[in-house]
């Protein structure tokens, strides 16, 4: 067997295998977006299950090009964004959930990490691009300091994964008047999140 | 709506729910396993394809309590690996594909980072666990490694995920005489080997 060992070479032969095998009707920089989730996850759902608001590319694009900075909810959804290329633009990649002070005032106020990450974060107006792949809390938290006219993100990559609250803050997350690109039901992950970031991070 | 807050209520919520909707015919600690996916993806795919290898458990939970390290093929895996666990137990977390050396030595002679990574790895026997979730190249280099006798790992846990080599590296992966956990066909990911891996780790 012959293994293309190439790593650009493997990408453009497996996004060609995509548009291939899956139909993807979307807009051409949407498709980029979905194409890529799928290349990081190799699930087909994922086209019928992701949903990207009208403003949201053109939006997180104009945060980037501008050098906003990028806030995650967890460091391995940080650690599989595109660094370099954010940096490039001028932005850096923000996340605080292991930070002592955090975990000092989270204790102190009875609330979790992940919420007073969030908090934290929302305090430096550079923070425009919020990912968040992981936590219902973090999200939930982004969303209550949105309502109460503490941070206003240019956009917001929501993709919490899993079995409690997952599906829940991304329903509600719908209904915001804040650009917005998220999955649809229980799935949704770091992965997943990471490559919307840096679908966006390519089309720069 | 009422939001469950407390991250380990919340786990423990999910890991519930997931043995009720899911019909998972594994023994216990392989199904620990099998739920820590689901739980990482929301995907109930996966519990019919992952492959754990008769010992891999058993040898993989003696090579963490002898204090071997954990080498991934990408920094987001490593990111996902509880590192204060592994690092209890006497361990550490190994990723050299961001390594200056690394990069000049592939460079030098025509191969991937990934591969030139997985030689570096190979030369402190302290590595004796490898999680490879992404890169093809990592888990055939690894293999390569290990049929020149270089190397001899107690556990692989090989997920790499996407559609050019990923399932004919793991297909590979699934006839060597060592231990290893791995998931048929496309799917996989950093997600997916950082949930084996911690799975492993909260068994010990």
């Amino acid at each position: 067997m012959k293994i293309i060992e190439d790593p650009k070479a493997i990408e453009a032969k497996s996004m060609q295998i995509i548009e291939e095998v899956a139909n993807l009707d979307y807009a051409e920089r949407e498709k980029k977006v979905v194409k890529r989730v799928i290349h990081a996850t190799a699930d087909f759902d994922f086209k019928d299950l992701i949903i990207i608001a009208d403003e949201a590319i053109e939006s997180g694009l104009k945060a980037l090009k501008s050098g906003s900075n990028i806030v995650t909810d967890v460091n391995m959804l940080r650690a599989g964004i595109n660094k370099r290329k954010l940096g490039a633009l001028g932005g850096e990649l923000e996340c605080f959930i292991s930070n002592e002070d955090v975990a000092k005032e989270a204790k102190e106020l009875g609330i979790t990490r992940s919420m007073m990450s969030m908090r934290k974060a929302s305090k430096n107006p550079k923070n425009k691009i919020f990912s968040i792949g992981n936590a219902p809390t973090a999200l939930f938290e982004l969303m209550k300091l949105i309502e109460a006219g503490k941070v206003e993100p240019e956009l917001i990559i929501g993709t919490p994964v899993g079995f409690v609250g997952a599906k829940e803050s991304k329903a509600e997350l719908e209904k915001l008047d804040i650009p917005f690109i998220t999955v649809k039901g229980r799935k949704g992950g770091s992965s997943v999140a990471a490559s919307i970031t840096n679908a966006l991070l390519y089309m720069t």
